[in-house]
């Protein structure tokens, strides 16, 4: 493998999004940029399936932060992008949801762009929409509300983040990424603003045959999330159209019907 | 073609979300469900170019609602849904973006449920997160903001959704789906909140070939607009994120280049 810059290699990069899980929610795209590419950097959230669509020599480096692991951080992985854009080519950055919804993408491209590296996006099923979705829960519902607000529960500082006292004010669903750690602090707030009887659903791993649900009120989430044992990655979806959840078909259909 | 029911015949309904406009943005699961449908009922926003996965008998429907054109209504729809299940089988409900995302998809799917038909979804890639995406603005930047709200811009009455102003007081990315006969409405508000020099987009076309996009602020946002002749379907950008947006890659690099 080339150690020293060729002239015959064009540098690019390509943010990819992975989708939620599921390895068919994918784009076509998406597809393409992996089979393009000579070296993939992918993430933890990213389904390594996703990898058998990649050339045979391509490069497939694990870049993945999960809480546990000392992993690389973001600058480390700024200039693998650059280091390997310059020596082989065409970089795909798959990373799990879409790139540009709380995946630092933009952080990449920009420090890729400044080098004089071209950038290309393919946008990826967000689970911020897909996972509610998948459990057939809308985000909005006419004559209940017609927004809804995405958000990551903590600052970078560890403080809840202000603007969901104001969500929590409005008639938004809300949808926390990346927030199970504040779930009771997500209740304390809504509790104080009188809306303890507030329908919430906690999923976890949304789309994979792994997918747990748990759906209650802003009083009985936590209790019900901790016996169910809910653990990481989950969305916290918040609002009236959580009530309007069936259990999942065709399985439970099935069950009811047997 | 079959006329009667048909014992044979197991009526189901998928749901599936066309994506952006770009028809390779579509999932891959999409296009399977496209290949296995009997029926396709498909959408204005829905590239028909999709159709092309079909078998070669499938019927495929347009049903799509455009202001200007007296067109199927919601419940006529969903009775088509179930008429086209019953007697032909799988029908796919191909819709623009994401079928959950202001596309009532969830009032198709519990018309059929109701009815004793299967029902499935495929997320689609939602405008809302691609659009601005693909023109590399981030919805949300770190030390900028946290989060992003998703809202049409009216109410089923015409007026001005509540939320856009709880929206506006906070740090929240703001993002209006069909919202473009409101922008000059949305400015107002704005700057009735001493925001006038907010950064605001508007993208018409967002991911196909005839993409356009336009930024200002509060105060130059609709007269912009107006002059470069932005039209729907359109999609509205707001917050301090929009100052990150640079021109389009790399059809104007290669013309900076030149």
């Amino acid at each position: 493998m080339a150690a020293v810059p060729d002239n015959a290699i064009t540098p690019k990069l390509t943010l990819v999004g992975a989708g939620p899980g599921d390895p068919e929610l994918i784009t076509l795209k998406g597809i393409k940029a992996i089979r393009e590419a000579q070296v993939i950097l992918y993430d933890a959230l990213a389904n390594a399936i996703l990898l058998d669509y990649a050339q045979p020599d391509a490069l497939k480096i694990y870049v993945g932060k999960r809480k546990d692991h000392a992993s690389y951080t973001q600058p480390q992985i700024n200039k693998l992008i650059v280091h390997y854009a310059v020596h082989f080519g065409h970089v795909v950055r798959l990373k799990g949801g879409d790139p540009f919804v709380f995946g630092r993408g933009y952080e990449e491209i920009e420090y890729a762009r400044k080098r004089g590296i071209e950038v290309a996006l393919v946008p990826g099923i967000s689970s911020a929409i897909a996972v509610p979705e998948l459990q057939q829960i809308p985000l909005t519902f006419r004559g209940k509300n017609e927004s809804f607000w995405v958000t990551t529960a903590t600052l970078a500082g560890g403080a809840l983040s202000k603007d969901l006292e104001l969500a929590a004010r409005s008639s938004a669903t809300v949808i926390v990424l990346m927030g199970l750690h504040k779930l009771a602090e997500i209740a304390a707030l809504y509790s104080s603003l009188g809306k303890s009887g507030m329908p919430v659903a906690v999923v976890q791993n949304g789309s994979l045959p792994t997918e747990k649900i748990v759906t209650g009120t802003m009083e009985t989430i936590v209790e019900k999330a901790a016996l169910e044992e809910i653990g990481s990655p989950a969305l916290i979806l918040i609002g009236e159209v959580v009530s309007l959840h069936h259990p999942k078909q065709p399985s439970i259909t099935k069950k009811q019907l047997a």
